[in-house]
């Protein structure tokens, strides 16, 4: 299948809302993050990141793989260690894109995430699952080990579960990657819709500005001492409160009643 | 409701047994951490941080609402950077004053945790929650990301659990809050005395030198590197083991026989 | 019993497939580790280390005890602060050496582990135990705080979890031990040489190098921030893609036929 016949890698949609729809777009690959499909996703997430009126994004997938990692036989054909280097290098940017948005990234994921793919839904801010979907880090099963993938495993679930799931390649089911918090819904594929408008609705009734500072802060803070941690919330809430938004809605509510703002403007 | 009216903020009882009751004490107000309620909160912590013969401490709460978290009614009477800086930086202290101090700490949850309430909750090194409470860091509602919450909520549960809360503001369940980690048991109403009564007898029949050293090992170690956390909770548990009580307690264990000390004062 | 009855403090065995087997050999004492258990588990585990063809390791006990911690007679025997120093730091660096060995290390867990005998299975790799197993940190009961337990303890379960478990020195269950993360199984004794097994040979399928890269990546690049995290990663990755299995592994999963070799042997 030609890359024209197949369309763009990556499908963008944005709704009035600002809600950006990705969806990754060759099912006849499993979705696997070729070069292309590396530098579609990450011009992708460059655009979302100029946007000031993006609110959310959902990361989808066309076909019944959601991700299947990286592209195969385009790796093996350039057996040379700097072009891997430059391509985990590549990929990890891509990967941390993600955590840098101003706005959560929710995964949408309905079918197989494995090895790079199920770093992507691990990287994303939030995650809902089809129950039809499975998840693994199955690289170890062709000798490569899923070392990139470990990190935002590794920082998802408990390590002896993720031990387990690196060594032994092996699948997890969408309710088991729930109860060990690798994502955090898993519904019956027909309610998948409905899940994933409830955070974004959820999502856009918030100040902009508000989610953006305390994203930004809760991935700086868990890397800190408690008490570093602290002194970075503590001046981070300071200037939130300061925002216009913040003074609205405290306000409102010592009030009792709505706050008069349009989230998404302000 | 006057001050007066009232009472004071915070309501302290210290059994012979050395076990520190405080009771947040502003029902009315669903025990927001106002200024008030911040310095007495201090200024009790920082007694039992004096009080050699204090043994733990229970964190209670008067009315239907454990802590609504900040009173929002007097921050937004001061919209200045300055004092919410100065706000922040003050309830941040409290809340480290609780890791700080050298005997344990149990959250009594009954009601409502919300927002700096939450925080409350997750700060404490243990934590009973009714089957009646709920809790959430939900200032994002009103346009105010729990940022410092965040800080101990996110060294209690997984991450995308810990983001969901702090994005959407929604209520979790006191059974969903155990689950998670948040809180150590959820049981009815009527038996949250019974389960803090075990924990403190627990607490009570063990020397008050070992949980202290241990507890301090535990914050620390935790922020460090495993060679670096294995060299000082070594050095700690020689030191711990020099004491006279564990001295005693391992030779009375090896002769099958009760180790003659009394906990609470050695 | 004296040492020459009991035969060696660690039994040793290796099949050809380079699976070793360490039990605790020291039923009487529950498997205490004892100055002499001590050196000859640090010694066995040497040996692996410098063992190329050696692919896993089992930690198994004989007798009803997993393993009941420090010998508390040998300590109680010599109340000087140097000695204690030396004997954790020497623990220590016996546990230290488990996560060291570039090839998995899967404790075998049927009766109880308590104290550094908790540890012990807090710091292997993977963990599988009996149904009738328990998991307790119960130094603190003889005054003695199990410090160094609570480094690998908090590396594995929720805090508030291991806070409580080590104030209190309570028991937890093997579904309890596996639904927090503690271990990776619990299933019924009849049960257990099969789960064993099953994890082996998923191990043994695999290369060795590549288990041997991603271990040490894996405990490295946890306690790196985010970013340096996927630096190292991402290099990890590359150097693992450029051996022979991997690209050999890599090609057969392009070409649809199973990779040619020798997982053990390269």
């Amino acid at each position: 299948m030609s890359v024209a016949a197949a369309g763009v890698p990556v499908l963008e949609s944005r709704d009035a809302r600002g809600v950006v729809t990705l969806t990754l777009n060759r099912p006849g690959s499993f979705n696997a993050l070729s070069e292309e499909m590396l530098d579609a996703l990450q011009a992708a997430l460059d655009r979302v990141g100029g946007d000031e009126a993006a609110r959310a994004v959902v990361l989808a997938a066309e076909g019944k793989a959601f991700c299947a990692g990286h592209h195969l036989k385009e790796m093996i054909a350039r057996p040379e260690l700097p072009y891997y280097q430059g391509l985990f290098a590549r990929c990890s940017r891509m990967m941390l894109a993600i955590q840098k948005l101003p706005v959560p990234v929710i995964a949408r994921v309905e079918g197989l995430a494995t090895a790079a793919g199920c770093q992507l839904v691990a990287q994303c801010d939030l995650a809902v699952a089809s129950t039809e979907a499975s998840f693994a880090v199955s690289g170890v099963n062709l000798g490569l080990f899923c070392s990139t993938p470990s990190v935002p495993l590794l920082r998802n679930i408990a390590p002896k579960q993720a031990m387990e799931m690196l060594v032994t390649g092996e699948f997890i089911s969408a309710t088991q990657a729930r109860d060990r918090g690798l994502v955090n819904h898993a519904v019956p594929p027909e309610a998948v819709d409905a899940e994933i408008a409830r955070l974004v609705d959820s999502i856009l009734a918030k100040p902009r500005l508000a989610l953006a500072m305390g994203k930004e802060l809760f991935y700086r803070q868990r890397e800190m001492g408690v008490e570093a941690a602290y002194q970075l919330a503590a001046q981070t809430m300071a200037a939130n409160m300061m925002d216009g938004c913040a003074l609205e809605g405290v306000a409102a509510f010592t009030e009792k009643r709505k706050p008069n703002w349009n989230p998404s403007q302000e």
